[in-house]
């Protein structure tokens, strides 16, 4: 936290300075064996913690594809779209000491359920249990104070950098409990991510337009969709518990999203709410264009009417299943070269009612 | 935060240690001027401080009037209580960012607005600013880990004790942004409690019988009413902005909540989601059965159709104005003494577009 709350400028020169020693031209590390056995472990030998000490966790909705998706599917076609989305970036707190690092075990949660919309609700084990493929960037710079506002220009300068982000819902829980207060325990039971936060400046170069926005948005969050956001691949990777080996089933992209990060975390703070560095802010799933771009088994089995094949021996999927191990994968392809986020993975464990 | 995360026999013990040291009886303090002038500060000399590192704030909806009273006034007679009301203690995650001691004054937020249903959304100050007469009390004892569940009979143990607390609320962003994910901007922008924390342990000769529940909740929610919730009286001063000196606009009491403290707990854990000494959990907007126990603006001036009349001078109020001071006052009346819980005050500042 104390390193996400120093300036741009200070995360660029630890970054030039960490590159500086690890390239081959440069003697202090290359030609001191003692030294680089200090300073680099090999990944097999490192446990991964959480990247921050997490103090606020806010999620948003800024797919317009999954939103619109969601919305055909519960309200139909005609109301897909609720008034506000395109003119605000819908958001909501989460929870944030159910964070945790990717590698840790999911446990499918129990709660209030309500399969039978004519009898009163019972208590199970959640049959709903679905991921949200999402990226989520970590506040950074200096702490704002309660009545302060981050203008437009100034946005990416509080964003430090950027993870990977699982966030496990359980749609049967949220659905009985989410009017009108939003998701809660649907949600806050656990929410991956991966432990390597890459920062802007190592995605410069993946630089990528925003959509067109229609309506105009107000002149708050109005900003040139030229280099508004970044070109970063996703892919969901699913190991069934029948059969070892991942599968890939899901492929989206973060440019996809409608509302870029320097809208959500300026719309965030328009009311005078103050971040701190640390802050964790979730994109929304992030569904593309096509269906087999859809960032949660919700849409991808379309509430269940199109189960997800998974070869022979395996049942087609609805929702996840007991044993089932997921695994959202980001990566920005270079030119022979290629920025990965490292793993966000979770094995679902059975309930404990 | 370490001492709300030791054991309630220690909270008790430091307790009587206190109050040992503080008595007519015991010479060490009483004998020692020295001594008393290091451990005894004046009021006028002490500046409060929030209480605790707050890890995760969750605001809950418990009290059945207020719920009705809203929702009487959205959705007419018929839909006054969501279909989920009566099963479980809706609630949903706050900022924990903003919340301030006492004192601090809290700046009318900006935001989007949309006060003509045909038009789109403008970007201003918010016209309805509110308070919620709240309590709200920190989580204390061991934090649980994730996928760990706190049982009913043993949830007073993770109760530390208990504050006054003002969630200001915009209505009018409010009523925009909230639409499926609940409120957002229209409360995150401060959110102010009483700096003494007491514990239950003092509130012991003040327990109180709940309210019987109908339907029955669901087994991991039951609970004997006997003793359920404390009998703390509840005052909201008010003083505008044109006159000094506070008028009281409502009175109210914890006891006519719905949800205990004990149910909110357990039904937050359910699913396994962990709580760490510190956290703090809302009551929601504590109104009673009735008009003069109406524990909002938007309840007793019912949607600024009977503005608060506040004598002659005074302009009455739909809701607060730029310059008014709010004053939330708790306390239990014993015989003989009263047990109070500090102030829970803040001015309302104009806003800086
Ligand atoms: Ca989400
Ligand atoms: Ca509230
Ligand atoms: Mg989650
Ligand atoms: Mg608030
Ligand atoms: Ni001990």
């Amino acid at each position: 936290n104390a390193f996400m709350g120093l300036e741009r400028a200070h995360w660029a020169e630890a970054r030039r300075t960490i590159t500086r020693l690890l390239s081959a031209d440069e003697p202090r590390l290359r030609d001191d064996a003692a030294l680089r056995a200090m300073a680099l472990i090999p990944m097999r030998d490192v446990r991964m913690h959480l990247p921050a000490d997490i103090g606020d966790y806010t999620d948003f909705y800024s797919s317009k594809e999954h939103a619109s998706n969601v919305g055909v599917m519960f309200r139909g076609k005609d109301n897909a779209l609720m008034p506000n989305w395109l003119h605000l970036p819908v958001g909501y707190h989460g929870r944030a000491s159910s964070i945790v690092v990717s590698g840790t075990p999911i446990r499918r949660p129990c709660g209030q359920l309500k399969p039978d919309e004519k009898s009163p609700p019972v208590y199970g084990a959640s049959k709903e249990l679905d991921f949200e493929l999402e990226m989520a960037f970590f506040v950074g710079g200096k702490a704002t104070t309660v009545g302060e506002t981050i203008p437009i220009e100034k946005a990416r300068e509080h964003i430090f950098g950027m993870v990977v982000m699982n966030d496990w819902s359980a749609r049967d829980i949220q659905r009985w409990e989410y009017v009108p207060l939003g998701p809660f325990l649907g949600k806050n039971f656990g929410t991956t991510i991966s432990p390597w936060v890459v920062t802007l400046e190592a995605l410069a170069p993946f630089l990528a337009d925003g959509p067109a926005q229609s309506p105009e948005p107000l002149p708050y969050l109005r900003e040139s969709p030229a280099g508004s956001t970044f070109d970063i691949q996703l892919e969901v990777h699913l190991q069934p518990n029948e059969k070892p080996g991942f599968q890939v089933i899901s492929k989206s992209n973060f440019k996809y999203l409608y509302w870029s990060m320097q809208q959500q975390l300026v719309h965030h703070t328009v009311n005078g709410c103050n971040v701190r560095p640390g802050d964790l802010m979730g994109s929304g799933t992030i569904s593309g264009p096509t269906e087999s771009s859809r960032g949660s088994m919700l849409e991808l089995a379309w509430k269940g009417t199109t189960p997800v094949s998974l070869g022979e021996g395996v049942a087609p999927r609805a929702f996840l299943h007991d044993g089932d191990v997921l695994n959202l994968v980001g990566f920005c392809q270079g030119d022979g070269y290629r920025i990965g986020f490292g793993d966000c993975i979770g094995q679902v464990l059975p309930a404990t009612p």
